[in-house]
């Protein structure tokens, strides 16, 4: 059964700090390994690559072509879909592009009051990778999240990699890859799809085991991607860490959460079920239930225990509310927020009389879901919004996947005569506590 | 002298190919050094840190709150800047203020179609951690331009860091500090800096060995920070990127660089000395211009050389223009264009008749300075953007400092029960296909 306590428990420091603990997957001891695959790619390029499908995804690949996906068989797997999801896959990525669409940075040009022009000018990168994870934790809303944000930004190439074991692909997948427009597709992953991504792979190698002779234009078999972005396991978001640099990533993403703020306005059968949708993901997936009414503490509790017992991911969704859920009776609604802000979770459902007044109150939440018609997994497939967002507290200092993670800004600035020569001097000031002699000459020089 | 060449070379390619492999800093190697500093803070907290002050520093702080900069001797410090100083920074300050409010993200709330309302919650970390590099490194101009973004942001506690070897604290910075406003600056450097902010300094192992007990309240005597930014040299920098996931962090820096576009409008004289003011920053700066005239060329080329003999900063200069420098002639602006979107130069000038009109060309870079008035140099001081900008080609994925990298997003989502009805089909049908029973419940049952 999920415990319940109350911010007036003795022990109650002790206890939220365990549930603020959280799935601490510690990357630092697989770094080594990471790193030694990373290297091998960068030195060995395609070898290293069609080595590592051999080995994870236990089929032969013989070059880099075999390992591009079909785009004929990816249309076929689009039309096969029945027209039903057909319909709502459409539907979702509509209303994803139309929100995306909404936070689309825009660029400026202001002119300061000494006619200097400053300003930002916002452009897409040229080359987006995405990757999407294999088996079981493939969810074809996985890339239209990832892959609409790009293409709302106007990244041109748009580059898709996942790992194929027994070089089989998930239909859903390719059908999905068909719907977004994704027309450049490669089978492999792990940390081979993202050193891939992050370095290129040049055919030199290959070539000189085939005894062709590389010229420059064939050089190149993958260009280097700009950005990373998309899920994966503790070894592809090590890789990701690792390369950042290389190239931009989206961020390090764990486990799924839920928090929920509610008073006595809300459905104990309707919590409960917001919290088991959380626990079915993964037994590392936590759901917090803050609530100033102690009656409908008691009354979700039965009601998980109820429901748990009809799910068919009963044995996770069990594991994970035992283990990572608990339900938190606090005095009032205001410190239910205050500790809300110290989970500062992926999720948070606030389901109380008035939820807009809370808001003000809330610091840090990935996505924030309002009201009693607004279950968390509507924004997991076509609110709009992305289901990619920081966890594990992380939502303290990341924000939801955008439209930015795939633009760049640079600044304008277009000085005029007057605005130089009136701030000239200034600078010329400041650079000379630097020591920096060119940079005032070319100040004054002009 | 800097090397000229040109697009029609037979060897162009090759040439270019080596100017664009650029400083290839490999943090690889430094990693497990890194990770074994990082880990030990993380384990001994304040032990570690003040070992570290001591074996880096060469002074011997005995406990955490030995590590704290004296606020009044940053007033003090301020206080004793030369009037001309004093407002050249205040002119700073204020410019960078101006710029970086115009670029402030805003929340936006939008109805769609169905009354479900949909948007982003804009809001300030609550802790960002700012590193300064220690002695010849230190730029009071690299100050403000961290701070200001995130005070811009709604900041509330702005921390800093620096190393102080044999505790001695640069005046400037001191004076620096006091006008951007910080009331907590930290003397550690390095990686025991980066580990500081990243995980927070709990005081228990220090306690026990002080025989003191440790109670709940004092166990923490430095909070982690949501987000690290700032420039440090390749440890500083190996370990950002390590904790990154832990915190945000800004980019991984890199050194100094210039682009310049430029026509026959352009002054050889000016040209030369933008150049040098790059070169003078460090013997891996990079500066590369490319013109459509050769005789343009020739001249900056003459004139590089005789400004570099009266330069103080002359050696450094001058191994940066003979080998990281080049000037490259192509047939039109265009082209040069097209040559610099593959640099994506940290710093790039277009001094043409008409610089705006090349703008729609410009794909990557992360300052753009416009004309004939606008040196490079004005931007690291005072023009109003951030001079913290993507280097090494980074361009192309990453974007200056600015207010943003201190704010977090939440996405915002209330449905209407009539929104719900109408999507709840769609939803079901979609979480159907990823075999998710509790998310279809969640939608259907309300």
């Amino acid at each position: 059964m999920i415990q319940i306590f109350s911010i007036q428990d003795s022990d109650f420091t002790k206890k939220f700090n365990v549930l603020l603990s959280r799935a601490n997957t510690d990357m630092h001891t697989i770094i080594p390994q990471v790193l030694t695959t990373l290297e091998d790619i960068k030195t060995r390029g395609i070898d290293s690559l069609l080595e590592l499908v051999r080995q994870y995804d236990r089929w032969n690949p013989k070059c880099f072509g075999c390992l591009k996906i079909d785009n004929n068989q990816a249309e076929e797997a689009y039309r096969k879909l029945t027209p039903k999801l057909r319909d709502s896959l459409q539907i979702a990525y509509d209303r994803i592009y139309a929100f995306h669409d909404l936070t689309k940075p825009k660029g400026f040009l202001h002119t300061d009051s000494l006619n200097n022009i400053l300003g930002q000018h916002v452009l897409p990168v040229q080359r987006a990778g995405i990757y999407v994870p294999g088996g079981k934790a493939f969810y074809p809303s996985s890339l239209l999240m990832n892959a609409i944000p790009a293409k709302v930004a106007g990244v041109k190439e748009i580059i898709m990699t996942t790992p194929t074991p027994d070089n089989h692909i998930n239909e859903l997948l390719l059908a999905a890859m068909h719907l977004c427009g994704i027309t450049e597709g490669y089978k492999i992953g792990g940390v081979g799809a993202i050193g891939m991504l992050a370095y290129g792979i040049g055919s030199n190698l290959w070539h000189k085991k085939n005894q062709e002779i590389a010229n420059e234009d064939s050089d190149v078999l993958f260009k280097k991607v700009d950005v990373i972005t998309g899920p994966g396991n503790i070894f592809v978001a090590t890789a990701k860490k690792l390369v950042f640099g290389e190239v931009n990533i989206d961020m390090i993403a764990g486990p799924s959460e839920i928090g929920i703020i509610a008073d006595t306005s809300a459905k104990s059968n309707l919590l409960a079920i917001d919290m088991l949708a959380q626990a079915e993901h993964d037994e590392m997936a936590s759901s917090i239930l803050i609530t100033d009414n102690i009656d409908l503490a008691r009354e979700v509790a039965i009601k998980i225990d109820e429901k748990l017992a009809t799910l068919s991911r009963k044995t996770i969704a069990e594991k994970s509310i035992n283990n990572r859920g608990a339900i938190i009776i606090v005095e009032n609604l205001i410190q239910a927020s205050m500790l809300m802000n110290e989970i500062a979770p992926e999720h948070l459902e606030i389901v109380t009389k008035e939820p807009l007044n809370l808001l003000p109150q809330i610091k840090a939440a990935g996505a924030i879901f309002l009201g009693h018609y607004t279950p968390e997994a509507i924004g997991d497939y076509l609110a709009g919004p992305n289901h990619t967002l920081p966890t594990g507290g992380s939502a303290k200092f990341f924000s939801p996947l955008g439209v930015e993670n795939f633009c760049t800004k640079s600044s304008i600035i277009a000085f005029s005569q007057e605005g130089l020569q009136n701030l000239s001097e200034a600078c010329a000031t400041l650079a000379d506590t630097e020591s920096l002699e060119a940079h005032k000459l070319s100040v004054l020089a002009r």
